[in-house]
């Protein structure tokens, strides 16, 4: 188990990709994920990474994020060997899971949400990798 | 360099901690910071750690920001190689530190924070640690 990435949702990527970098790290891609309405550039740092998150529609869910905080920390994503049995141990503690099945993520990772009201406020995702 | 710690602004450590162990991770101390009037749990992930903030003073930095904002990712906490020399790669391209000069934090590690206005909104501590 570890921290599979951090997503900042950010203003402008060219800026906070500036930023970064001078910062000593180094962009491994940026790709558009247009069923999330973002761009994404990626920062690998030990065995996580950053994941920059620009909304290409203020509609999308980080334009309406950026609208309500403002910019910052988005969301944390922890990567589990086997997300059905993590969800499975959540829900039987009461927990409660945006997704009550795992979807097929980019990469085709299994990736799952659970609710903030569960995790006292934190957007959390787990995520199997695919590798694993 | 690698994600050192994700700092975790919550209302409540026992129902914090109760869930990230339902999620199987195991909680390696945890440790009152007068200072920061904050008690803290900390949870290895991977070559990183979540460290769950219980406010111990409704004015102490983790008070008011849950006060404003409510609980949830607080900060990011990247750990370099040298910090004064990623300090100083930052003051030259123009960004704004709020720490001039790294202090001493737990453990001995040398700590500063960068300006969330330099950051694009993440309030972010770079660290070095002792035993590298």
């Amino acid at each position: 188990m570890k921290v599979d990435h951090i997503g900042i949702a950010v203003r402008s990527l060219a800026e906070a990709k500036a930023f970064y970098e001078a910062l000593g790290l180094a962009c491994a891609g940026e790709e558009e994920v247009s069923g999330q309405k973002v761009r994404v550039a990626f920062f690998p740092a030990g065995d996580s990474r950053l994941e920059l998150l620009e909304s290409t529609d203020p509609e999308g869910p980080i334009g309406t994020f950026i609208a309500r905080k403002g910019p910052g920390l988005h969301h944390l994503c922890l990567a589990v060997p086997r997300i059905r049995e993590a969800m499975a141990a959540l829900k039987a503690r009461g927990y409660t899971l945006i997704d009550e099945e795992p979807k097929v993520g980019a990469g085709g990772h299994l990736v799952a949400f659970v609710h903030p009201k569960s995790t006292g406020g934190v957007l959390l995702e787990l995520t199997e990798r695919k590798t694993e």
